[in-house]
C-alpha cells in the first residue's frame, strides 16, 4: 500500500460494498475461505476478535444466572423429527453422516463403510439434544428455571456463502431454558434479547432496534422470536442476535415434564437465544472505512501498536529500549474492565507501511517513536478515527491516561457516528409509491448504496409481506418493541393499521 | 445420602473401580451419556473445569507466542489420504458426511438425499486441514515460526467409550507449528510437552512422566511422539498428553514450502501437541475418594460452599445475613491468579445433606454458619481433603486469610500425595518371571487394583514389547527422558540394553 492510493481498500464501499466487505477481511488478515464448501478458516485477527465477545458475553450470562455446558455434535434423525416445523426449517440444509469408517477400495483409494443404523445429523442447531438433557434433568418444579448456555461450531449447508455472514460451518452460543410457567419463559426470553441488545451498544458500538419477528421469519417451532437489528453502511439490516420464546412445543417434543407446585404434571415452557460469529461481520460492515477495518476498542485484540523509528543500530537500541518503557507503561493495565493489548513492530518495513498494516487492522491507537520524540520525552500518537497523517505529540508522563481516556472517546464516537448514520437513513413512509422508490431509486455514484429503514405501516397480513419480499426484496426486520400506538394504512393493502413495522433489505 | 453409610460413593475404589469412576461423577453431576452412541454430555460443574483448564493453558500458549485460530470441522477425503501413515491410523473410526440434506420419504418419515460429490469426514485431529492453510500463509523463512492453537471438539469413531477417558466425541485444544529447521521443531515440540508437565503439576496437582513413545505408540505420520504419563488411583498408567515432532512428513504432504535464508525452497519443519477433556477423568482418577470428587483448588469450578443453619425464619434472616458477610469477605477475591468462587447452599436440607452435596462435588472448603456461630463471630470450616466431620471454629476476622492459605495447603497436598502414591507404586524390576508376577498378582480385596509402574530394560525390539503386551495388557508407557544410562538385559529377550522405560497398564 503506498501513499500515493486514495485508500487502502480497493473498491471502495461505494463502488462495490460487496467487495470492499471481503477485502477489508482480507487486508485485516480476519479470515480465508478453506476448500471444504462454504467453510471458513478464522484466522488470529479474527478469532480474538470472537474470544472478546466469548468473555464479554459470558460474564452476563453468569450474572444472570446461566451455566455453561456441551452437549453432543450429532442429533439422531429420530429427534430430528420430532418437531414438524423444526425439521421442515433444517431438514433442506444439513450435514448428514451415515458411516463410521473408511476402507480401501479397488483403485488405491478410500471408500466409506460401516453404515451406521440411524444417519446422524451435524447440528444445525441444538434444541432436540438439549432437549432429551432437559426431559432427564427436570422432575419438579424445584429443578426451575434450569438455565444453561453453549459455546459450540453448528452446520447449516447454506447455498450462497459469505465470510462471517453466511458459512457453512460457523461458531455461536445458544442459550436453552426451562422455565415453570408462560410469563417466566417469556420474560427470560425477553431478557436476554435486552442481554443482547446491550452488549451490541457497550461493546460492539452497534445500535440495535429491538423487536418481535413476524410469523414469516419466526425460527421453526418457535411461538415468538425477538430479535435485534442493525444497520449496515449500505444502509441494509443485519439480524445481529435472536431469542426465541418457544412455548410448549419443544418441551412437548422432548418430553420435559414436572410436577408443578399444585403437584400436577405439566410440560415445561422452553426458551433459546443465540448470537453467532456473524456478529464479526456486523461489526466490519457498521464500522471499517475505506482504508480497512474499524474496532471498537472494547472489542480489539489489541489497543496500540508501538512502531519504533530508527535509522541505524545505534538508534535501534535506543529506540527500541524507549518503546519497551511504553509497551510497559500498559503491562497487566485494564480499562473499563478490559486487559490492554500492545503490539510492538519491529519489522524491518517502513514507518508508513507499518503504519498502513496497522490502520487495516483496525487497532485503535498507533504510536511512533523515533529519536527526536525521546530527545522530548515525548512520543507521536495516531488515532484509527482520525485522518492516517494525524498525529499528536504526547509526553511519556501523560501517555497512559492520555490514550485510556482516548479509547473511551474512540468507543464513544463509533456508537454515534453509527447511530447517527442509522437515524439519517430511517425514514417514515406512508405512500406505496414513495415506499417502491425509496427502495428503487438509483445512485449511479453509489450502485450498491440505497433505501435504509422504512417505519411504515403494515395490516398484519402474510400476503401484504410476501408481495414486498417479490417485488423489493425488502422484508419486516420486525414489529419494534419501542413504538406508538398509531392508527394508519397498510402500505400495500390500504387496511387499517395500528402501528409501523420496519422494513429494510437485509443479509 | 445418610450418615450412616460408611462412604458417599458406592462401590469403593476397592470394591469396582471401574464402576466407582462412574458414581463419581454421577454424584459430583459433572457428565452424563448421551442417547448419541459414545457422545458425552458435559454438565455445567464438569464443564467448568474444562473451562478452567482452557483458561490456564491458554495464557501459558499466549506467553509461548501462540495464537488461537479456528479451522473447518470437515475434511475431505483427498486431504486425509495425503499422509498415508495417517490415513491408516485415523479412517477406521471417523464419522463420514455423506449427503446434505433430508426428504420425505413415502412412509412419513425423512431419508438422506443430496449425495456429496466428494464425502467430508468429521476432523479425528486437524493435521491436514490446518496444513492446508499453513500452505497458502507460508513462503518465506520471514513468515515462520508459525505458531496456532486451536480450541475445538473432535470425533472418533470409539467403540468402547467411558466418560471423558474415551468418548466418539470430545473436546481438546491442538497446537500446530511449522518452524525454519529440525531444531526449531523439535525444540518447540518439548517445549510444548513441557508447558503440560507444568500444568499438570501446578494446576491439577498430578505428577506427570515425560518421555517419548516408542514406534508402536507413536501418533500416525509423527517422526517422534512426546507424551506425559500420571499414575491413576488403581495403578494404571494415564497418558495426558502428547506433543509430536513431525518432521517434513505433514508438510511434505500438505505442500508447506517456503524460501529459506539462502534463497533455497524447502519444506518447513512442523509440530503437533494436544490435550482433551480426557485430563478431566485423570484429576477424578488422581485424587478423588469414596466420598466422590477431589478437586485440587486451582482448577475447582468454585472454592467455598457456604452453608446457613437455622431453625426459624427469625433465625433465618440474621443467619443469612452474617452469611451474605461472609460472601462479600471473597468477592472479586484473587487466590494465586485464580478468582475465588463461592457457593451460597439456601437449599430446604438438613445441614448434612448439604455437606455431603458439596463433599461429592469436591469443593475445597466447606462453611456452615449457625446463630451459635455468629454470637461468637466465627464460622465453622471444613476441609475436603479431611475427614468429613472434622470441622474447625475460624473467627470472622481470619476468615479469608484461613481460607486462601488454606487452599494453598490442600492444592500442595493432593500434589504430595499423588506424588507419594506413584512412588510407593513404581519398583524397578530386572528379572522376567518377577516381572510377570507383578503384573498377574491377585489381590482378593481390591480385584482391580494391582501392578504399577515398572522401570525395566528393553532392548529396543517391537516384538518383545509386543510379547509383554500380549501376554499382559502391559505396555511401555515411554522411554522417560529423566533416566541414567545403565547397562542391563531385556526383560523379556535378555539381550543387553542401555537404558530403562517406563512398563504399566493403561487407559
Amino acid at each position: 500500500m503506498s501513499k500515493q492510493n486514495r485508500t487502502a481498500i480497493e473498491p471502495t464501499r461505494d463502488q462495490n460494498y460487496a467487495e470492499w466487505y471481503q477485502q477489508v477481511i482480507k487486508a485485516a488478515d480476519m479470515a480465508e475461505n478453506s476448500d471444504v464448501r462454504g467453510c471458513m478458516v478464522i484466522k488470529p485477527w479474527g478469532y480474538a476478535i470472537w474470544e472478546n465477545i466469548q468473555r464479554a458475553l459470558d460474564i452476563k450470562f453468569r450474572e444472570t444466572g446461566h451455566r455453561n455446558a456441551y452437549f453432543p455434535i450429532f442429533i439422531p434423525k429420530s429427534y430430528f423429527e420430532k418437531e414438524s416445523e423444526h425439521v421442515e426449517g433444517f431438514a433442506k440444509e444439513c450435514a448428514v453422516v451415515t458411516h463410521s469408517r473408511l476402507e480401501d477400495d479397488a483403485s488405491g483409494g478410500l471408500k466409506v463403510a460401516g453404515e451406521l443404523t440411524e444417519p446422524l445429523i451435524v447440528r444445525p442447531t441444538s434444541e432436540t439434544i438439549i432437549g432429551a438433557s432437559f426431559a432427564r434433568w427436570v422432575n419438579s418444579y424445584r429443578d426451575l428455571p434450569l438455565l444453561i448456555n453453549q459455546w459450540a461450531n453448528i452446520v447449516r449447508w447454506e447455498m450462497r456463502t459469505r465470510l462471517f455472514l453466511r458459512t457453512s460451518e460457523f461458531l455461536w452460543q445458544e442459550g436453552h431454558t426451562a422455565h415453570e410457567s408462560f410469563e417466566e419463559a417469556m420474560e427470560e426470553s425477553r431478557k436476554m434479547l435486552d442481554v443482547y441488545a446491550d452488549f451490541a451498544k457497550d461493546y460492539l458500538a452497534i445500535p440495535v432496534i429491538k423487536g418481535e419477528k413476524t410469523e414469516s421469519e419466526r425460527f421453526p417451532g418457535a411461538v415468538n422470536t425477538f430479535c435485534i437489528e442493525a444497520m449496515m453502511q449500505d444502509k441494509k439490516a443485519l439480524q445481529s442476535g435472536t431469542s426465541h420464546f418457544l412455548g410448549q412445543n419443544f418441551a412437548k417434543a422432548s418430553g420435559i415434564k414436572f410436577q408443578n407446585r399444585e403437584g400436577e404434571i405439566e410440560y415445561a415452557w422452553t426458551s433459546s437465544w443465540g448470537v453467532s460469529t456473524r456478529l464479526i461481520g456486523a461489526l466490519i460492515m457498521a464500522h471499517s472505512d475505506d482504508n480497512g477495518l474499524v474496532l471498537p476498542p472494547k472489542i480489539a485484540p489489541s489497543h496500540l501498536a508501538v512502531i519504533p523509528i530508527y535509522r541505524n543500530e545505534e538508534e535501534k537500541a535506543h529506540v527500541l529500549d524507549y518503546c519497551k518503557k511504553v509497551t510497559d507503561l500498559f503491562e497487566r493495565t485494564e480499562w473499563e474492565g478490559i486487559r490492554i493489548y500492545t503490539e510492538m513492530d519491529e519489522r524491518d518495513l517502513t514507518g508508513s507501511e507499518r503504519n498502513w498494516y496497522w490502520i487495516k487492522k483496525g487497532i485503535p491507537l498507533r504510536i511512533e517513536i523515533g529519536p527526536r520524540d525521546i530527545a522530548s520525552g515525548s512520543v507521536m500518537v495516531a488515532r484509527r478515527d482520525k485522518d492516517p497523517r494525524e498525529k499528536q505529540s504526547v509526553q511519556l508522563e501523560n501517555l497512559k491516561d492520555y490514550c485510556l481516556s482516548t479509547l473511551s472517546e474512540i468507543q464513544d464516537i463509533y456508537y454515534q457516528r453509527a447511530l447517527a448514520f442509522r437515524e439519517k437513513n430511517t425514514v417514515k413512509i406512508d405512500s406505496k409509491d414513495e415506499f417502491y422508490a425509496f427502495y428503487t431509486a438509483k445512485n449511479k455514484n453509489k450502485p450498491e448504496i440505497h433505501g435504509g429503514f422504512a417505519h411504515s405501516h403494515w395490516c398484519g397480513d402474510p400476503a401484504c409481506e410476501e408481495q414486498i419480499k417479490a417485488d423489493l426484496k425488502v422484508t419486516i426486520r420486525c414489529i419494534p418493541f419501542d413504538k406508538e400506538i398509531e392508527e394508519g394504512h397498510c402500505i400495500v393493502c390500504g387496511k387499517p393499521s395500528h402501528e409501523r413495522v420496519i422494513f429494510a433489505k437485509s443479509y
